[in-house]
Protein backbone atom coordinates (compact mmCIF):
# COMPACT_ATOMS: atom_id res chain seq x y z
CA UNK A 1 0.00 0.00 0.00
CA UNK A 2 1.06 3.92 -0.78
CA UNK A 3 2.85 5.09 2.27
CA UNK A 4 1.66 8.43 3.00
CA UNK A 5 4.14 11.74 4.11
CA UNK A 6 2.99 11.15 7.51
CA UNK A 7 3.89 7.13 7.56
CA UNK A 8 7.14 8.15 7.29
CA UNK A 9 7.56 10.22 10.26
CA UNK A 10 9.46 9.13 13.59
CA UNK A 11 7.11 7.66 16.80
CA UNK A 12 7.35 11.30 18.53
CA UNK A 13 6.14 13.13 15.80
CA UNK A 14 3.36 10.98 15.32
CA UNK A 15 1.38 11.97 18.30
CA UNK A 16 0.20 14.91 16.17
CA UNK A 17 -3.92 15.55 16.66
CA UNK A 18 -4.09 16.54 13.14
CA UNK A 19 -1.66 13.96 11.17
CA UNK A 20 -0.38 11.40 14.02
CA UNK A 21 -1.05 7.29 13.19
CA UNK A 22 -0.27 7.27 16.95
CA UNK A 23 -3.02 9.99 18.22
CA UNK A 24 -6.54 7.97 18.57
CA UNK A 25 -8.58 11.03 19.15
CA UNK A 26 -6.77 12.85 15.67
CA UNK A 27 -7.53 13.94 12.26
CA UNK A 28 -5.08 11.67 10.46
CA UNK A 29 -4.51 13.92 7.70
CA UNK A 30 -2.91 12.15 5.10
CA UNK A 31 -0.75 13.59 2.24
CA UNK A 32 0.86 11.88 -0.77
CA UNK A 33 2.62 13.32 -4.16
CA UNK A 34 0.46 13.69 -7.30
CA UNK A 35 2.92 14.88 -9.91
CA UNK A 36 4.60 17.90 -8.70
CA UNK A 37 1.78 18.58 -6.09
CA UNK A 38 1.13 17.16 -2.96
CA UNK A 39 -2.61 16.07 -2.42
CA UNK A 40 -4.60 15.47 0.51
CA UNK A 41 -8.14 14.34 0.97
CA UNK A 42 -10.20 14.70 3.81
CA UNK A 43 -13.69 13.77 4.91
CA UNK A 44 -14.92 16.28 7.36
CA UNK A 45 -17.53 14.49 10.35
CA UNK A 46 -20.76 15.53 10.50
CA UNK A 47 -20.38 17.87 13.37
CA UNK A 48 -17.19 19.71 12.08
CA UNK A 49 -20.24 22.77 11.20
CA UNK A 50 -19.28 26.20 10.96
CA UNK A 51 -23.01 27.33 10.58
CA UNK A 52 -25.30 24.38 9.37
CA UNK A 53 -24.23 23.20 6.04
CA UNK A 54 -20.69 24.42 6.02
CA UNK A 55 -17.25 23.15 7.16
CA UNK A 56 -15.43 24.80 10.30
CA UNK A 57 -12.86 26.71 9.51
CA UNK A 58 -10.50 26.26 12.17
CA UNK A 59 -10.58 22.71 10.72
CA UNK A 60 -9.58 23.90 7.00
CA UNK A 61 -6.77 25.49 8.95
CA UNK A 62 -6.06 22.59 10.65
CA UNK A 63 -6.14 20.11 7.31
CA UNK A 64 -4.22 23.18 5.01
CA UNK A 65 -1.31 23.09 8.53
CA UNK A 66 -0.69 19.62 8.92
CA UNK A 67 -0.73 19.12 4.90
CA UNK A 68 1.44 21.97 4.45
CA UNK A 69 3.80 20.64 6.40
CA UNK A 70 4.39 17.11 5.45
CA UNK A 71 4.87 18.62 1.85
CA UNK A 72 7.28 20.72 3.18
CA UNK A 73 8.93 17.81 4.63
CA UNK A 74 8.45 15.18 1.32
CA UNK A 75 9.96 18.35 -0.76
CA UNK A 76 12.56 19.08 0.86
CA UNK A 77 13.93 14.79 0.79
CA UNK A 78 13.26 15.67 -3.03
CA UNK A 79 15.43 18.44 -3.19
CA UNK A 80 17.78 16.32 -1.34
CA UNK A 81 17.32 13.59 -3.77
CA UNK A 82 16.62 11.45 -0.85
CA UNK A 83 13.41 8.98 0.30
CA UNK A 84 11.73 9.69 2.88
CA UNK A 85 12.75 6.95 5.07
CA UNK A 86 16.82 7.24 5.17
CA UNK A 87 18.45 9.38 7.66
CA UNK A 88 18.59 12.01 9.06
CA UNK A 89 14.51 12.79 9.22
CA UNK A 90 13.53 15.80 8.27
CA UNK A 91 11.17 17.54 10.79
CA UNK A 92 8.80 20.53 10.41
CA UNK A 93 7.13 22.72 12.35
CA UNK A 94 4.78 25.75 11.74
CA UNK A 95 6.44 29.03 11.81
CA UNK A 96 3.17 30.87 10.35
CA UNK A 97 -0.22 30.35 8.73
CA UNK A 98 -2.64 31.66 6.67
CA UNK A 99 -5.89 31.29 5.38
CA UNK A 100 -7.85 33.24 2.85
CA UNK A 101 -11.24 32.03 3.32
CA UNK A 102 -12.88 32.61 -0.20
CA UNK A 103 -16.42 30.73 -0.52
CA UNK A 104 -17.56 28.33 2.41
CA UNK A 105 -16.99 24.96 2.00
CA UNK A 106 -19.97 22.22 1.76
CA UNK A 107 -20.27 19.44 4.64
CA UNK A 108 -21.38 16.15 3.98
CA UNK A 109 -18.51 16.12 0.71
CA UNK A 110 -14.96 15.04 0.60
CA UNK A 111 -12.25 17.94 0.57
CA UNK A 112 -9.31 17.92 -1.49
CA UNK A 113 -6.23 20.09 -0.93
CA UNK A 114 -3.43 20.47 -3.12
CA UNK A 115 0.34 21.94 -2.07
CA UNK A 116 3.20 22.78 -3.60
CA UNK A 117 6.41 24.11 -2.05
CA UNK A 118 6.77 27.63 -3.10
CA UNK A 119 10.51 28.20 -1.22
CA UNK A 120 12.77 26.06 0.16
CA UNK A 121 16.05 28.08 1.98
CA UNK A 122 18.04 26.55 4.40
CA UNK A 123 15.81 25.28 7.21
CA UNK A 124 13.04 27.09 5.67
CA UNK A 125 10.17 26.30 3.24
CA UNK A 126 7.04 28.02 2.49
CA UNK A 127 4.13 26.07 1.21
CA UNK A 128 1.02 27.54 -0.72
CA UNK A 129 -2.19 25.31 -0.53
CA UNK A 130 -5.72 25.08 -2.03
CA UNK A 131 -8.63 23.43 -0.72
CA UNK A 132 -11.52 22.56 -3.07
CA UNK A 133 -14.96 20.74 -2.55
CA UNK A 134 -16.79 19.64 -5.27
CA UNK A 135 -14.23 21.16 -7.81
CA UNK A 136 -14.35 24.63 -6.25
CA UNK A 137 -11.86 26.42 -4.81
CA UNK A 138 -13.27 27.82 -0.71
CA UNK A 139 -9.74 28.11 1.15
CA UNK A 140 -6.21 29.02 -0.31
CA UNK A 141 -3.74 28.82 2.53
CA UNK A 142 0.26 29.44 3.13
CA UNK A 143 2.28 28.05 5.51
CA UNK A 144 5.82 28.79 6.51
CA UNK A 145 7.72 25.70 8.01
CA UNK A 146 10.65 25.29 9.62
CA UNK A 147 12.91 22.58 10.43
CA UNK A 148 13.01 21.17 13.43
CA UNK A 149 16.93 21.22 15.07
CA UNK A 150 17.89 17.30 14.92
CA UNK A 151 18.46 17.09 18.99
CA UNK A 152 14.55 17.49 18.77
CA UNK A 153 14.27 15.20 15.86
CA UNK A 154 15.86 12.25 17.40
CA UNK A 155 13.93 12.64 21.16
CA UNK A 156 11.49 9.89 20.27
CA UNK B 1 -23.81 34.12 35.57
CA UNK B 2 -21.85 36.46 33.22
CA UNK B 3 -22.83 35.65 29.61
CA UNK B 4 -19.99 35.14 27.15
CA UNK B 5 -20.43 36.67 23.68
CA UNK B 6 -21.38 33.40 22.02
CA UNK B 7 -23.96 33.02 24.05
CA UNK B 8 -25.59 35.90 22.60
CA UNK B 9 -25.55 33.91 19.31
CA UNK B 10 -28.48 33.13 17.63
CA UNK B 11 -29.37 29.48 17.15
CA UNK B 12 -28.61 28.74 13.54
CA UNK B 13 -24.67 30.53 14.99
CA UNK B 14 -24.40 28.34 17.42
CA UNK B 15 -23.90 24.40 16.27
CA UNK B 16 -20.29 26.04 15.23
CA UNK B 17 -17.18 22.79 16.32
CA UNK B 18 -15.36 26.20 17.69
CA UNK B 19 -17.68 28.01 19.60
CA UNK B 20 -21.50 26.76 19.36
CA UNK B 21 -23.06 25.97 22.79
CA UNK B 22 -25.27 23.50 20.64
CA UNK B 23 -22.24 21.23 19.13
CA UNK B 24 -22.19 18.58 21.59
CA UNK B 25 -18.81 17.79 20.30
CA UNK B 26 -17.31 21.33 19.77
CA UNK B 27 -14.73 22.88 21.65
CA UNK B 28 -17.17 25.39 23.34
CA UNK B 29 -14.75 28.76 22.93
CA UNK B 30 -16.09 31.05 25.62
CA UNK B 31 -15.10 35.12 25.03
CA UNK B 32 -15.74 37.83 27.37
CA UNK B 33 -14.69 41.43 28.01
CA UNK B 34 -11.63 42.20 30.05
CA UNK B 35 -12.03 46.02 30.21
CA UNK B 36 -11.00 47.10 26.42
CA UNK B 37 -9.78 43.07 25.94
CA UNK B 38 -11.63 40.34 24.99
CA UNK B 39 -10.18 37.68 26.73
CA UNK B 40 -10.68 33.72 26.43
CA UNK B 41 -9.30 31.17 29.01
CA UNK B 42 -9.57 27.82 27.19
CA UNK B 43 -7.88 24.17 28.75
CA UNK B 44 -6.87 22.14 25.76
CA UNK B 45 -7.24 18.07 25.73
CA UNK B 46 -4.63 16.04 26.65
CA UNK B 47 -5.14 14.46 23.26
CA UNK B 48 -4.72 18.33 21.45
CA UNK B 49 -1.29 16.95 20.87
CA UNK B 50 1.44 18.63 18.02
CA UNK B 51 4.63 16.89 19.38
CA UNK B 52 4.41 15.44 23.12
CA UNK B 53 4.18 17.94 25.71
CA UNK B 54 3.00 20.43 23.61
CA UNK B 55 -0.53 21.86 22.19
CA UNK B 56 -1.46 21.14 18.39
CA UNK B 57 -1.15 23.85 16.21
CA UNK B 58 -4.24 23.78 14.87
CA UNK B 59 -6.13 24.27 17.68
CA UNK B 60 -4.49 26.84 18.44
CA UNK B 61 -5.68 28.43 15.06
CA UNK B 62 -9.19 27.79 15.78
CA UNK B 63 -8.96 29.16 19.12
CA UNK B 64 -7.78 32.46 17.72
CA UNK B 65 -10.46 32.35 14.92
CA UNK B 66 -13.41 31.70 17.21
CA UNK B 67 -12.30 34.25 19.96
CA UNK B 68 -11.75 36.76 17.40
CA UNK B 69 -15.07 36.13 15.76
CA UNK B 70 -16.68 37.01 19.09
CA UNK B 71 -14.59 40.21 19.29
CA UNK B 72 -15.51 41.21 16.33
CA UNK B 73 -19.70 40.71 17.33
CA UNK B 74 -18.98 42.24 20.45
CA UNK B 75 -17.38 45.27 19.14
CA UNK B 76 -19.49 45.85 16.17
CA UNK B 77 -22.16 46.23 18.87
CA UNK B 78 -20.41 48.35 21.26
CA UNK B 79 -19.30 50.35 18.48
CA UNK B 80 -23.14 50.97 17.91
CA UNK B 81 -23.90 51.74 21.68
CA UNK B 82 -25.76 48.63 21.72
CA UNK B 83 -25.80 45.53 24.05
CA UNK B 84 -25.45 41.66 22.38
CA UNK B 85 -29.31 40.90 22.97
CA UNK B 86 -30.83 43.66 20.46
CA UNK B 87 -32.04 43.24 17.35
CA UNK B 88 -30.55 42.86 14.34
CA UNK B 89 -28.35 40.35 15.56
CA UNK B 90 -24.37 41.28 14.07
CA UNK B 91 -22.61 38.16 13.06
CA UNK B 92 -19.51 37.62 11.77
CA UNK B 93 -17.41 35.13 9.23
CA UNK B 94 -13.76 34.89 9.11
CA UNK B 95 -12.51 36.14 5.87
CA UNK B 96 -8.74 35.35 6.62
CA UNK B 97 -6.78 34.08 9.55
CA UNK B 98 -3.36 34.76 10.54
CA UNK B 99 -0.89 32.96 13.05
CA UNK B 100 2.92 33.67 14.14
CA UNK B 101 3.96 30.58 16.10
CA UNK B 102 6.26 31.94 18.40
CA UNK B 103 7.37 29.04 20.82
CA UNK B 104 5.58 26.12 21.79
CA UNK B 105 2.66 25.77 23.74
CA UNK B 106 3.12 23.71 26.93
CA UNK B 107 0.05 21.07 27.18
CA UNK B 108 -1.75 20.66 30.22
CA UNK B 109 -2.03 24.03 31.29
CA UNK B 110 -4.65 26.72 30.38
CA UNK B 111 -3.98 28.95 27.42
CA UNK B 112 -5.44 32.41 27.38
CA UNK B 113 -6.32 34.53 24.40
CA UNK B 114 -6.60 38.57 24.57
CA UNK B 115 -7.76 40.20 21.40
CA UNK B 116 -8.81 43.35 20.44
CA UNK B 117 -10.77 45.24 17.64
CA UNK B 118 -8.01 47.19 15.79
CA UNK B 119 -10.51 48.48 13.09
CA UNK B 120 -14.04 48.72 11.98
CA UNK B 121 -14.99 49.81 8.79
CA UNK B 122 -18.17 48.63 7.21
CA UNK B 123 -18.77 45.51 7.48
CA UNK B 124 -15.35 44.87 8.18
CA UNK B 125 -13.43 43.74 11.30
CA UNK B 126 -10.04 43.40 11.69
CA UNK B 127 -8.85 41.22 15.49
CA UNK B 128 -5.69 41.10 16.66
CA UNK B 129 -4.92 38.27 19.45
CA UNK B 130 -2.19 37.36 21.57
CA UNK B 131 -2.32 33.36 23.05
CA UNK B 132 -0.24 33.21 26.13
CA UNK B 133 0.56 30.05 28.29
CA UNK B 134 1.88 30.68 32.16
CA UNK B 135 2.14 34.69 31.21
CA UNK B 136 4.23 33.64 27.94
CA UNK B 137 2.88 34.65 24.67
CA UNK B 138 3.35 31.50 22.60
CA UNK B 139 0.85 32.85 19.05
CA UNK B 140 -0.39 36.14 17.55
CA UNK B 141 -3.04 35.95 15.40
CA UNK B 142 -5.14 38.33 13.38
CA UNK B 143 -8.29 38.09 11.74
CA UNK B 144 -10.15 39.89 9.19
CA UNK B 145 -13.83 39.29 10.13
CA UNK B 146 -16.88 40.21 7.33
CA UNK B 147 -20.34 40.79 8.75
CA UNK B 148 -23.03 38.21 7.34
CA UNK B 149 -25.38 39.39 5.53
CA UNK B 150 -29.06 39.80 7.46
CA UNK B 151 -30.68 37.35 5.14
CA UNK B 152 -27.96 34.50 6.33
CA UNK B 153 -28.83 35.76 10.40
CA UNK B 154 -32.39 34.94 10.16
CA UNK B 155 -32.22 31.91 8.99
CA UNK B 156 -32.37 30.46 12.39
Amino acid sequence: MLKSFQDYYPDYFSYCYGCGHLNDHGLHIKSYWDGDEAVCTFYPQPYHIAIPGYVYGGLIASIIDCHCIGTAAAASYQAQGREMDTEPPLRFLTASLHVDYLRPAPLGVPLKVRARAREIKGRKVVVEAALSAEGEVCARGEVVAVQVPEHLVSKQ
